[in-house]
């Protein structure tokens, strides 16, 4: 089969001929790709950002944002069946250790992911496990959805926990309405009753914000602070979610944060560096968010059908990989990158 | 009467005599003071470091850890009577806003801050409000709790929002077990059935935390982080509980703190300054702790009576307040250092 | 004054002339009443069901759902000033209890209920506390939203608590599309992302229904137990939220649960009566919904101005309650009944 | 191999051979029991309460509540090995459905219940899964645990559902101090900071239930409901835990239940009868409760780890089953009986 593949950190992917995947477990699925999202954390993989951490070997197929249809199962699946339509949650997971029980599977104790430390989906196929995969309306298509499986559900993980904390009359100041932010928009507007103030550098992005739910947008301009200020009583915003996490982007959310509020990071790039009596006499926190958990993708998946959340995305062949990574660091890509192996 | 006021920054308190505290309003309550504990955030104050914050106008008494008995109280005060034995909660609160109605009236819209904002306690008397105090036991002395209306009162505040996160198996590491410390792992032991590890730099510290409750003590020496990280299977523990927030804690701390954990910070000193990408690729949080509430220093009281929350105090005539605060500086200050401006 | 006062239990309300309400305490609030909601509650007074439980001595005036303008205020109040526009809560709470600091004052150990156990709203004139009323836009008409005092804010309230566990793809089954049910449906809608099916036996109400949001109506006919398992997988949903409670609600609203599902008790008439078996076997839950807390009443004026929740009201004057009263309990009120005695 | 079997409701089991049961699936678990908890649900199958909700068919071998040794593992089992000591969780669970995944896999779509609806562990060897099984510390003997396999679990999982609701200065009464109670009695003491008061008709068990943490215990004469309002300040409990379900229980628990408060049903047999508007007027809830989750097994093998939690039991060869059951029956089992195929 074809795949796109990384020989060597800062080089280009190499689109080439492979072996296809084996089957190797009673739980194994092999899925046909019919999309696969481009993301940031490609071009950060594509630095060596992720080197120390995945432990991978190259070379390996990238990709980890992926849908399709169910190619071969292994002898013990029975959740889905070859031909069924399928969004693939970025990790595989053991079932067994105390986080996949609980609600937190993307913590398993021995989880793999495809597309960071194995071979992912920018390929025409993918080995992923019965428990990875949720099963769609075969009227979706793949490329329609796929970048739901990473971008979408660590947008909606973030909102979801947000969300708790969201009644009427509080505000969600969401930095950043570009690919995952335009999503957790529209999962904040499902979720919660809160106002939403949305803030981005570009115009575009802004009425791309405002389609998507946002209630007042407000341009990064340098005054952009003040005047979420002023928009929360002088007094700032009970969430701050974070879809940056560079450029200035810290230092402006927690000037934007109310005593006792939480600030989401999922954006990265620069440090959290905020003195300890700030974070004690105001009280404020500071939570991560990976990408969400299976279940999460099921409610996600649920919000798609029900129309509450769509895309939107670029479509690319996959031997434009590079051109479609090129167009993504360059600021050149609307919405979500897609690749597409095969005619489908 | 008799107070320790400030007149100027980085200079000693100056003991002299000021007149008593003029009742104003139907819920105003003045309590004589019958031990007020001195506090790290006082040699802040002297320092000038919460200056801005406060907005307070020099000279003013400081002391923000008070209890004693009721001396007088307003036309409108029902829940307390002259001569009752009460702590006092470290904020006069409004009782109107939605913070004071939803248990977290520490960030009420209104309040005032005797001691840090306004005179407070290290005097014989005390301005306060009805909704400001919790009656006691009359068999209590107020020089023998009063240090938990404050260092106690944050300690537990912190450990109950731990709690939540804390079941059988759990670890919960407590960085520091000095006067605060000693409380927070009293009321660990209280709440929570996590293993308890503490680090100190002080072998008579650590002794003082086994009594309180640790289940594993550590000297930080340098090779601390990595005996912690045995303690718990190589992958760090479930919660942090800092109550030192300088000297490297809060990198030590960040390395002790396994996937999806929560960090509490309540000491103070230098910065949390953690890459994002950290924060998100371990999914762990940054949760800053003030004072507790006014049901929060009740229930605290509740395991006081109970005998499940001890303090170790050194007691100083009010006049003595220079010296304790140099003792406290030093370092030669055992337990929590308790002013006492009358007989009693 | 004019008021409308119930003399003896099972008689009509006599309209009579009352003398103006005094101030007597520092946070008293006198509220020119500009309408005041009619309540199935209020034909339980008369019928006297409440009389052991609220210890009320006759006669006295009904009405515990107002909403009016400022009269005068006590020597204290800083919060609200004559002329301002105010929705009231319902109980007048002494905010030093631990249930009043914990954002469940409906539970303050102190409370007293004006309409229920001394005099409400169904006058010209209204005594309560500063820590009972809502500032309102001067724009709003208070018999526009006096309904929401009471019915509105209980609605709210189960629903708020119900929210909870409403994530995407979760079922909310309302029974009785009502007075509260109209209300409980918009607040449903505003709060949870679930599917909202609502039944009622009058197509009316469930036009009605559809209208405030419903996703499905189903007539209750006999096979609406059925209809409901069918269009939850034959599993039942995940939450009930039952505004009836008489003539047969409990056991169809039974019927229709999830395993582990929740049933929210609001409306009252008949007993739960389950054998623990079940209640064990399906692990089920029901919980017990009051009126709303204080913060509930402002986030649900929050609500109502943002246009998210909007009432279907019928007016009279106040000397026609006994005809309301009449209207109501034969079924001839639509929406909810609002008597006002002043032009305004 | 040996096994204790029903043939027909209302008589007693057959001790009798049966063939060993085969590996079918890749996950497969057999486990030579080393003791196999009595429950009163034993009772209750023999009586055929359960035979409509579980559909099983006779005849089929009993026992729910196992521990031993691993005796065989499917292909793709990889947590534990042959001779592993291990504790059986009494569902098999798919782990692929919502319920298994968010920590809540007694609700799984797709469970099986050995012992009540296919073989169970009044045996030699019983089929489990790989999902079932927590692996001990090998110095335990499965005879000593056993019982934590149920009644632990259950009692366990109740009580922590409740900790959530018991803060310092709240009050949990436990009604029944039998097999569960003495359990459910110990995992309060090691959960939560409540005062615990328990209620029991026989001075021999209320002397266990001070042995196992109890604070205050009260004989159930007539006058015990008053006895713990004087101990409740008049108001009664925030938690009630009934382990009995029976003979009045449920009456007298509600009439000992605090505004706000909830009542959790484990003991059954009687029904849950109450007026709706009690539960209204009064705001309380009524928690159903079955088994734990595995999650909650590892937890309350932690604990017993620890020496939190220990047991009362009494020993019988498996052969004696009809004659254990029927101490149980009258009231001469004393602790949890537990049945012993080998010698082991």
């Amino acid at each position: 089969m074809i795949a796109a593949r990384l020989h060597a950190y800062h080089e280009p992917l190499r689109v080439e001929s492979l072996a296809e995947p084996a089957m190797t477990g009673p739980h194994d699925v092999i899925v046909r790709i019919g999309g696969a999202g481009l993301c940031r954390t490609d071009l950060h993989v594509q630095e060596g950002q992720w080197a120390e951490k995945s432990g991978v070997v190259l070379p390996y197929t990238l990709g980890h944002e992926n849908a399709g249809w169910v190619h071969e199962v292994g002898s013990a699946v029975e959740n889905v069946a070859p031909g069924d339509t399928v969004i693939v949650h970025p990790l595989v997971t053991c079932g067994l250790c105390r986080a996949c029980r609980a609600g937190d599977d993307v913590h398993c104790e021995n989880n793999v992911f495809p597309g960071i430390s194995v071979d992912g989906g920018f390929a025409q196929l993918l080995k992923t496990s019965a428990r990875s995969v949720v099963r769609l309306d075969p009227a979706l298509h793949p490329r329609d959805i796929a970048a739901l499986a990473d971008a979408g559900l660590t947008a909606y993980h973030a909102v979801r926990k947000a969300a708790a904390l969201l009644y009427p009359g509080t505000r969600a100041v969401v930095i950043g309405a570009g690919g995952l932010g335009h999503i957790g928009i529209q999962c904040l507007k499902a979720l919660t009753p809160a106002e939403i103030i949305v803030l981005d550098p570009s115009e575009e992005a802004l009425a791309l914000a405002r389609e998507s739910g946002a209630d007042r947008t407000v341009r990064v301009d340098g005054s952009h602070v003040e005047t979420v200020l002023e928009m929360t009583d002088g007094r700032g915003a009970e969430v701050i979610v974070d879809f940056v996490g560079e450029r200035g982007a810290i230092e402006d959310g927690v000037g934007m944060l109310r005593q006792a509020g939480s600030y989401f990071v999922i954006g990265y790039g620069e440090n959290v560096d905020v003195p300890t009596i700030d974070i004690i006499s105001r009280e404020i926190n500071f939570i991560g968010n990976l990408v969400g958990s299976y279940n999460d993708l099921a409610e996600l998946m649920t919000l798609t059908a029900q129309g509450r959340v769509t895309l939107h995305t670029s479509t690319y062949p996959l031997d434009a990989v590079n051109d479609a990574m090129a167009d993504l660091d360059q600021g050149r890509l609307h919405g979500r990158g897609i690749l597409v192996a095969d005619a489908g």
